[in-house]
């Protein structure tokens, strides 16, 4: 017989996903109820409003993709990608390279122009490409937290907007930790992440576009056969499940029925979305560059070296290189299993030579902050490592008390 | 400011999503885990254990697709199918048609065949268009919620394995409600709900699959570019986010990155799935089937009567014609704004036609075919319906009391 759940404490300080707020974690305890109840759909529109708030935008569409952040990228470029339409795809970092996996299925022309990770674009380096390539669609990743770097998108989606192209960004890991101006930047469409620095579960893909995305996805809208075979579609799109053109039309008005919603996830975000509502943005910004600053400032006070252009480093993600003659790995299952404390490796060529700490949500918070430091340094001493010693949590006290 | 979520006490007696189970609301409220803690790929390995019982399989691929059910049905179907791969799928009712979609999405050669709403097939009618059309997958629906009928499949499961076609079958409104005899019926992959029999809210899509499959899936793998660019693939999977050959590998004990597990709903369905093992399969079976009896014995003294062919009507969903004269969808109203109950309609040539009744997991026990039978009777008669008067709660009792 398998026993009864029981999880250990941790404080995760990963990029995510992160700790949830406990608030949200009640939420998700509310009883069911039906998804063509008035009652669910009076929370369904709830959580449409609320979600304009972190993204910015006076968009009529904005609502929850069922699956997690990736099945909103998906269901976002497959919306918009015809077969042969050409996509540029600007790569500073893994979640780059996403989007070239999800272009390539999408039958898409790509142009991939990439650079080191630890950098971002210049916006001109993107606009020069715009014009020689002439894409239907710029994607891009906002905050990369493979490298914590974030890539500067005003200047580009001015362009873009001026020149006819769509412009598609990833802010799944900067949404409702750092500003995702959608209407100001002239994003077309956006997708956000929920267990991030939303700290609602795993599980959800917060999206927004605006009418001339919607204009795209209905010139392919297809009803499904089990409803009507009066509405078939040259053009369908190329995923059922993640069709944009249906779930639009399952949370619009008209209530077509799609898949069943994720009844107790939107319990979830609707009270993540209303702690969002009662800290206000720029509160809640606020927060995170203050803990990020504390961060920061410990570990460099540590003797450690912080990874990146520091001009466009993430707020929500710090990376640190590992110091030389340290097993990385070894020092995160110390941190996890001696401290109950969770920080992340990296991905593909950053791997063993970087750690990445997260600064993200519920788990933005001083104490996670001092506790994490504390127990990074006796576990890089414990590894053998050359560090200043008894400094990093003295030095973010510091910075909490200026 | 929107306010605290407040929902209203509702009996549920739709075929999903239906009440969840009071522990598995308790256990969505568990503290997150980082997906790579050893902690959790503890939870997911039982998970993944507890799924076998209700599939009976011994299958080593047992997990869930983080979406919807229909995510996994799309998740199996575009696993399997390549373009111009010849699919047959026999059509009963409304999700039936549902894998046209998908087939058609993944380019396949298509052949439906279609059976009056409210019928199923003989198992000869599929074998002699297997025989002639020669299909390389056949993807049929177990229980057809849309009208409560529920397909033989065991003879034609065996014809398939004989004949070396794959046999894909959709479970979601049988799974863990009744018998889904995944290796004694010789079903290659199989698609569980869980927001019906198992009582989870919706949101994850149980799937399993043996080594035939496995092997399809494998010969389709591709690692993404993020991670590497050594393992390009020209057969790659048409969806990422739904690539079974990927999740396999992140639910294995490569833990190769993919998507971030949906945290919670892992731990609810690590629950409902305990409940499971708890009560039984049999005892499960047994009390589905007692309150089926008591619900249809009901509605028949009430002078109400039933739907589609008896010989093949589902354990797990009781469709009853609307009386003459009746305004189905007032009587619905009438039941969810006064009695707090919900029945459900139904899609397509059916609407307006038949009310379906869910008899699922929780929802389904005596206390709510009871409520359902009294509130139903009270509300036909509201809206002028002629039927025989302080029946039907009787004699729902009589069988309870037998």
């Amino acid at each position: 017989m398998i026993k009864e759940l029981s999880v250990p404490k941790r404080t995760i300080m990963t990029p995510g996903p992160v700790e949830a707020e406990p608030r949200v974690l009640r939420a998700l305890a509310t009883p069911i109820l039906g998804q063509y109840d008035p009652a669910f759909f009076e929370i369904m529109g709830e959580v449409s409003t609320l979600l304009k708030t972190p993204f910015e935008t006076k968009n009529k569409q904005a609502f929850v993709v069922d699956g997690t952040s990736r099945s909103g990228l998906e269901a976002a470029m497959f919306g918009l990608i015809e077969k042969g339409d050409r996509v540029l795809i600007p790569a500073y970092g893994r979640f780059g390279y996403l989007f070239v996996e999800l272009a390539e299925r999408a039958g898409a022309e790509i142009k991939l122009i990439e650079k080191e990770w630890g950098e971002t674009f210049e916006p001109t380096e993107v606009i020069d490409t715009i014009k020689e390539f002439n894409p239907k669609i710029v994607a891009m990743v906002h905050g990369e937290t493979s490298t914590g770097q974030i890539q500067e998108l005003k200047e580009i989606g001015h362009f873009c907007r001026k020149n006819g192209c769509l412009f598609l960004v990833d802010a799944v890991a900067t949404f409702a930790g750092a500003p995702v101006k959608v209407d100001e930047w002239c994003i077309d469409i956006a997708i956000g992440g929920t267990q991030k620095c939303l700290s609602v579960p795993s599980g959800m893909a917060p999206i927004t576009y605006n009418e001339r995305v919607e204009e795209c996805l209905t010139d392919r809208y297809q009803m499904e056969l089990g409803l009507s075979d009066q509405f078939r579609n040259d053009h369908f799109i190329q995923s059922n499940y993640l069709d944009l053109s249906q779930i639009q039309r399952y949370w619009g008005a008209e209530r077509i029925n799609h898949h069943t919603e994720m009844t107790s996830m939107i319990y979830g975000i609707h009270e993540g979305l209303r702690i969002v509502q009662q800290e206000g943005l720029e509160a809640r910004y606020a927060r995170h560059q203050l803990n990020e600053k504390a961060m920061m400032e410990g570990l460099i006070a540590m003797g450690l070296t912080l990874f990146g252009n520091p001009k466009s480093k993430m707020v929500t993600v710090t990376c640190v290189e590992i110091p030389e003659g340290v097993d990385g790995e070894a020092v995160r299952e110390t941190l996890l299993t001696e401290f109950g404390v969770e920080i992340a490796s990296s991905f593909g060529s950053l791997k063993g030579k970087i750690w990445r700490i997260g600064n993200m949500g519920y788990s933005s918070q001083k104490a996670n902050v001092l506790q994490t430091l504390g127990a990074l340094e006796a576990a890089i001493l414990l590894h053998g490592g050359k560090i200043h010693v008894g400094k990093a949590v003295a030095k973010a006290l510091e910075v909490y008390h200026r």
